[in-house]
């Protein structure tokens, strides 16, 4: 194995998938801290819109480890760890080296920018996988050169793009994923497919989505709940695609407060909405291939259950895989 | 992402598995080489009978880390390795951790043990995933402590011993595996399935092994060779798995120079060899289940074919997984 700026860049772009969809409408970021010699000195993850970036989560447990100085460990919020790093830093970081999957923000919001806050710790590396094509908090790397920060960009470049395609789309229009879960014999019937932690993700992804589009069929069928009670979190609006408008509308599904449901024969209400989650099989998979973004299928290492993908012909590129628990989580494209 | 012992023994513990089975008769380990403030010198494996050992190997690499001598990269063999160490270390070891998933061997054969040449290089801290039960190499964590050596043991043990219970098999016994390969929507039939990675792999896998155990049904269908031409390796012994002792004796499988070709409908054969490899689908695997410690599965990310396992109900544990290219592969045991 070799170690090098590709294996600290991938330490910070798996552990950044593991929160995918999740830090919307923030994009997954990761980042990666390494001493002059490749001591490694943390890797996170942005976990959530409203929790700190990646780049301080991995400044806060590297100075810690740095210097034995468990304070910072009692703060969580952005400014207080900024505020922190900037009185008590003392020159600890400066000859680290920063992994960091996006280029550092430039944006000044509620703290000051992950750029200016690099700079002002006196860093002198920086390695970055993609660099921000967004307006608002792009030009982190012109920030760092003028503070004479040594950076290179394009650090597995097409990984650190697939990584944060999912917040470009929201930015620019929409972001619309299929999730399914299955069987390792393609089944999606009959009962508990998932493992407990894959439902508890599930849940975790309906309470960042605003918009959740399922089949008229599978609501008959199965009346699902779609809310994201696991995690107390905010259930979606829900889109059933359906000819027929004839529901049973004493199901839960209907009953969830908060929550606008509609029922149409066409997708053109996704363009209301920015994160949208579609959950279904066959039927829906052909439907939406057109409009769907990325795949994320949640594979349970069981065999049973008889019914699954039919006359669906499909080639994916997996965009990462991760173990949870038992099941497999795997994110993916259409191979075109 | 903590970072800590389990973290390094976890890296060594995925870049054994890359090599699971491929080490026969040897057992697949992993060693990461870690300074006093967790700087990473190597994560290495061993990858084949007569290649150094996994601690070998990541000495080697961590020693060219360390000193800059290019020398030692010219090695390959264990004992020049071994010899090059012991003449040339001036105690450049001394402050390192070593992190191996097997306890370093005690065994002295064509070249020192690990054991002894960890104590001779002045290493003080060394962290084992599982202690070798095997008697001919155990007494490693003797030898080291004797020599002053801090040991800790069990570190992630469960998952250490998955890796190494096909060795202990192999000593005790013999070690079946069942390898199949199916596309995400759980279809084995029609056509190449797998990468041109995934098949290397395979073919690497049967040149190590001494028997592949075949159905009659897939014989007669597909007319495979079964031998290991992709890695210009040698074809193992076959056991077609059939009632009717009728087969086209013209088809390749049949010419492979110095095979052996069973024909039998049972499976008492397999107490004559040692890493055996079943291959076959629903039937074979409902045949198998009581004799198999292993399963190994290359999954395709496409969607396509029909028919796959059927009637079979199965809850695996997956052991491990990788991703080569575009195929996963997973190594599962049968959750009993």
């Amino acid at each position: 194995m070799v170690i090098d700026s590709s294996f600290f860049i991938n330490l910070a772009l798996k552990e950044a998938w593991k929160y995918q969809g999740l830090t919307y409408p923030n994009p997954a970021v990761g980042c990666t801290i390494v001493s002059p010699k490749n001591e490694l000195l943390s890797v996170e993850a942005h976990k959530k819109s409203g929790l700190p970036h990646a780049e301080v989560m991995a400044l806060r447990t590297a100075y810690f480890k740095l210097t034995n100085d468990s304070k910072i460990l009692e703060l969580t919020s952005s400014s207080e760890i900024h505020t922190f790093l900037l009185n008590n830093h003392n020159n600890c970081f400066r000859d680290i080296s920063l992994y960091t999957t996006l280029e550092p923000c430039s944006h000044i919001g509620k703290t000051p920018s992950c750029a200016s806050l690099i700079s002002a710790l006196g860093i002198k590396k920086v390695f970055v996988g993609f660099n921000d094509i967004n307006e608002e908090a792009s030009g982190g790397t012109e920030i760092l050169k003028k503070s004479g920060v040594d950076v290179q960009s394009s650090i597995l470049e097409k990984k650190a793009y697939d990584l944060i395609a999912p917040f470009n789309k929201w930015k620019e229009d929409k972001f619309v994923f299929f999730k399914w879960a299955q069987r390792l014999n393609g089944s999606t019937d009959a009962g508990t497919i998932s493992s407990i932690e894959s439902r508890i993700n599930v849940h975790k992804m309906r309470n960042v989505c605003d918009l959740l589009v399922i089949g008229g069929n599978t609501v008959r069928e199965d009346r699902p709940t779609l809310d994201a009670r696991l995690v107390h979190g905010k259930a979606p609006d829900v889109l059933i695609i359906s000819r027929k408008k004839e529901f049973d509308k004493s199901i839960a599904l209907f009953g969830v407060e908060g929550r606008e449901v509609f029922i149409e024969d066409n997708f053109s209400l996704l363009n209301n909405y920015k994160n949208i989650m579609i959950e279904g099989s066959s039927n829906m998979f052909e439907l939406t291939k057109d409009i769907v973004d990325y795949y994320l299928c949640y594979l349970a290492p069981t065999i049973g259950g008889k019914s699954g993908f039919e006359k669906v012909e499909e080639k994916f590129e997996i965009l990462n895989i991760d173990q949870e628990d038992q099941d497999i989580i795997m994110w993916m494209k259409r191979e075109k």
